[in-house]
């Protein structure tokens, strides 16, 4: 059976997250499965470079499954493309060597957290951004000195330096790990005002459970003058989510693309 | 009772258009005339500055409206958004003039008319374009053509000059209209190439029903060799709309802003 490799694209409001558990959710992982069962005739299992959470969406996701066909790369593209619903899309679909793994040969993985800072939320952009205006625990005059730019970029920067490299992230994961290793590398973390927006670039070789949502949420109280940029480093050596900041919504976040 | 000015962005998708007929109608007016009576306990009338149809956006819709109330302009917008379904926002709230009126007062409107050329549909702008790699009239091979630059935009552009300038639009109207003036003034027609997508920019004293949608439909057969660009000319002079192309889809135009 020859070996596919897919960049796929999703809007990930409506899913349960990439990966399919019981076959019951309604997964990304689980349509495309399904649409290649059809195309095939057999089960199809399909490989996630990252197994995106319920809500998050991805540019550049990128996947593999070994099955057999006598269609082209391109018309397997098609198939799949007319029978997927149109928040999931196929980009390319390319046969690779036989021995390719999406998830074991991902080398770095780009993701985007996005803030929108603006008075009054952007109805075309809604759907994936965090929107700081519409956190009902600030004021209006909050909000408009938020939009004004009263978070501190540089603060935040300071903080996010103290993130990269390889460390045990254990303190920024969302879920209790006990046997798996928590240890991972960033490779960098870009904050940049974009479009009225604070837009939060990482690049790493992998990220825990709600890492990012945690990350980002923290920062932004590093931003807001309520702790410390040290508290990162802190948050680090103790290792405990207690000490971290809040978990931001899923939405606000986009797996950009995935490196081999 | 005080007069106000209102800025409005809506994402157009679930709505049958901005115009209120019989009430029962789910349309954007109606919305915001319902939050406005339930602010001030009375029936209010809001006039809209264009009468965009059923699936199409605005990033600035101009409206105006009269009552009375005790809020501040800020106050008026935070209750608004409070209460509008989130596809719809409120983005400015002023008291003006008594005389102003959004309508007759609205000097140039600028809407713009987005095609993909995508290969493969983008997920995040799917609501927002229309998909010309979509329309199941084309085989592949001419989607792809059309992704690659097949499509002459310099044809387009000649054939655009032929509708700037006072004309009588009767041929590019999509209803038959008796008696009022189908004479309308184009200033400008700007056709760019962003981001994989053709972008028709259009600015004017005012446009008919369906206007741009079949302008942009008869340009863009003019863009795939299908017509002359002088064609133009003969549909503005035979005021027909059976010699003028097809109708656009609603989903990829946008009112972008309204000058006074």
């Amino acid at each position: 059976m020859a070996n596919y490799r897919f960049e796929i694209q999703y809007e990930g409001t409506r899913y349960a997250g990439w990966q399919r558990l019981s076959g019951k959710e309604n997964t990304i992982q689980g349509k495309i499965e399904d649409v290649l069962g059809r195309l095939t005739g057999e089960p199809v299992a399909v490989i996630g470079a990252g197994r995106t959470d319920a809500g998050v969406h991805a540019r550049g996701q990128a996947a593999n499954a070994h099955f057999a066909t006598n269609l082209s790369d391109l018309d397997i593209r098609e198939y799949m493309n007319q029978y997927l619903p149109e928040d999931i899309r196929i980009c390319l679909v390319e046969q690779v060597s036989e021995d390719f793994h999406s998830r074991y040969q991902a080398k770095e993985k780009c993701y985007l957290y996005r803030v929108s800072l603006k008075e009054v939320p952007d109805v075309f952009s809604r759907r994936y951004v965090y929107e700081y205006a519409k956190d009902t625990q600030r004021s209006l005059e909050e909000r408009r000195e938020a939009a004004a730019g009263a978070l501190d970029v540089e603060a935040m920067k300071k903080a996010a330096a103290y993130l990269l490299g390889e460390h045990d992230f254990r303190g920024f994961c969302g879920r209790k790990i006990k046997k798996k290793s928590t240890v991972r590398c960033i490779h960098s973390i870009d904050i940049r005002m974009e479009e009225g927006e604070l837009r939060f670039y990482y690049k790493g070789n992998g990220f825990l459970f709600h890492m990012i949502r945690i990350m980002t949420g923290t920062l932004l109280e590093v931003g807001e003058g309520k702790r410390p940029a040290e508290d990162m480093k802190y948050i680090l050596e103790t290792k405990d989510r207690q000490n971290a900041g809040r978990t931001l919504p899923a939405k606000g976040l986009t797996l950009l693309s995935v490196d081999f």
